[in-house]
């Protein structure tokens, strides 16, 4: 009988549960809509009766070690998606308690970034490594950092929000109503507020003036760029300049043996990461311009989410032995 | 017989050692000069005498416990003291290794804020927290970062340089080489070059306009900021705004419960103190607001760089059971 751990995903759109085995092998995964359902309790029903059904389809028979889920806002102490701005939920949802009616195994909640540092720490890149941190470059930028070989929680539970350090005091207007965080510029949302930006200042037209801000997109841009577009060209310079003094920063904060690029943007892959390691090597504190690796992640972005989620699971079992 | 550990701190003018108890009792401490020894081995090997001279004078029999050290540029991994800016030793010198010459007893070394840091976890404000960061506010700004309850030493065994984040990428000239590190702005240097900017800038003019920039240093412009001088008590407003950037960015990255402020300039108290939380209310993230205390360090200046350092043994000892 083979151990599987749950790995669910709760997005904005779908949600995602999959069984995944300890050596990242994904036997099933089911898609169900978050927005169908429009109260919490009803969702998790769906999701606790898709794994029953992914258990039962099986062609062997699996045994569930664990539920892992990665969700907008989760805070991992208290198992709860908190004022989750992507969700249309209100106030502090108690999704591990939620579970916890069904299964009488462990069930761990942690916020999407969180997630994606373990995956990548069970299945990725980071096997091994005792510390290091992911950015999840997406709508937002999302992050997961790991010290002495564990997620940083702190106090609060909420630790690990590295895109809302403030990188420029009278900067963009961010989201949280604060200005200057890093994810109003670092970010997939952020590279076309740098192109709509480089448009309006008139900055050497090109394919991309044909589209309104709200049409742009960081796959366009990225195309653009393939294409050989100045105005496309600029923005990841910009991007990958404010990027890189935000490593800096990270770097001489919790000095890391590696940093993981992974989320929407990083599949621009050498568009952002070729400018990117030339302003790192300019920002970069020079006693530590050697002592860590800059890399995207080796997570496939298909399952990456499921898997994340599910290494939660695992995790907790090797901290517990 | 008691047991105590011996704390020693190398600085740039002064080497202090002490006996210490574990409930922060000091027995007595030896003060050397550091530039009186052109080799380091010369220096540590003095140490040495000082200690069992120490352990010798005392009243009752002292059981030696082990010997912690902090130094500048200290690695904890390697136990050594790497090109340190501040004394007149080139390269690597390996400072634990000589003290194991003498003593078959832990002997751990880590930088004077990361001393600091254990200092405050063991005897200070911090007892009981298990994530907090002490800000040590002198000539440049060091830190300690504690997370999990044990300090960050990263990949390196340098992590817990703030100083050295970059606030303002096209700011003042740092000492690393880099532009608009924190140190530059939030230090007893830091505060100087502010005042002498605002003296330059013909801001309000007023008692500290006599001085010239080599002649301003911390306590003449907290005294000026006493009786009310414009310049100064500007120079605070804006020193604890960047401070309070640097804290709010702080706080997203490891959500500590506490963040201490230690050091020279902590000393001006409330003409920080009071600036400081007006703009940490405006910098901070909205969710993070009340997520943690932001105080003076507890521990005397006088020893506090000793106790520090003796800290790291039982800090050490307690980890081992």
């Amino acid at each position: 009988m083979k151990e599987v751990a749950a790995g669910i995903d709760i997005g904005g759109t779908n949600s995602v549960v999959g069984l995944v085995e300890k050596n990242g092998n994904i036997y099933n995964t089911t898609t169900i809509p978050t927005l169908k359902y429009h109260e919490p309790r009803d969702l998790i029903y769906n999701l606790h009766i898709s794994i029953q059904a992914m258990l039962k389809d099986a062609k062997e028979e699996l045994q569930l070690t664990g539920i892992g889920i990665g969700a907008p806002n989760a805070n991992y102490y208290r198992g709860s998606v908190e004022d989750p701005a992507n969700l249309p939920w209100k106030g502090i949802i108690p999704v591990r308690a939620m579970f916890s009616e069904y299964y009488d195994l462990p069930v761990i909640i942690t916020n999407d970034a969180n997630a994606a540092a373990v995956g990548e720490m069970i299945y990725g890149g980071a096997r091994g490594m005792k510390d290091f941190v992911v950015l999840t470059l997406g709508t937002g930028l999302g992050s997961g950092i790991i010290v002495n070989g564990d997620l940083v929680y702190g106090n609060s539970g909420f630790a690990g929000e590295l895109g809302h350090m403030i990188m420029f005091p009278d900067g963009r207007q961010c989201g949280c109503g604060r200005k200057g965080c890093l994810e109003t510029y670092v970010s997939a949302t952020g590279i076309c507020r740098t192109v709509s930006e480089l448009i309006d200042k008139g900055f050497s037209p090109g394919m991309l003036n044909k589209y309104k801000p709200e049409q742009l997109n960081s796959l366009l841009i990225s195309e653009a760029a393939e294409a050989g577009d100045k105005i496309a060209l600029e923005a990841f310079e910009r991007t990958a300049e404010v990027l890189a003094i935000a490593i800096a920063n990270t770097v001489v904060f919790t000095s890391p043996e590696a940093i993981f690029l992974f989320g929407g943007l990083s599949r621009a892959g050498k568009l952002l990461m070729d400018p990117l390691k030339k302003w790192v090597a300019e920002k970069i504190m020079l006693s530590f311009k050697d002592s860590f690796k800059l890399l995207f992640s080796s997570l496939e972005n298909k399952n990456a989410a499921v898997l994340g989620s599910s290494a939660l699971v695992w995790k907790e079992q090797n901290n517990s032995k």
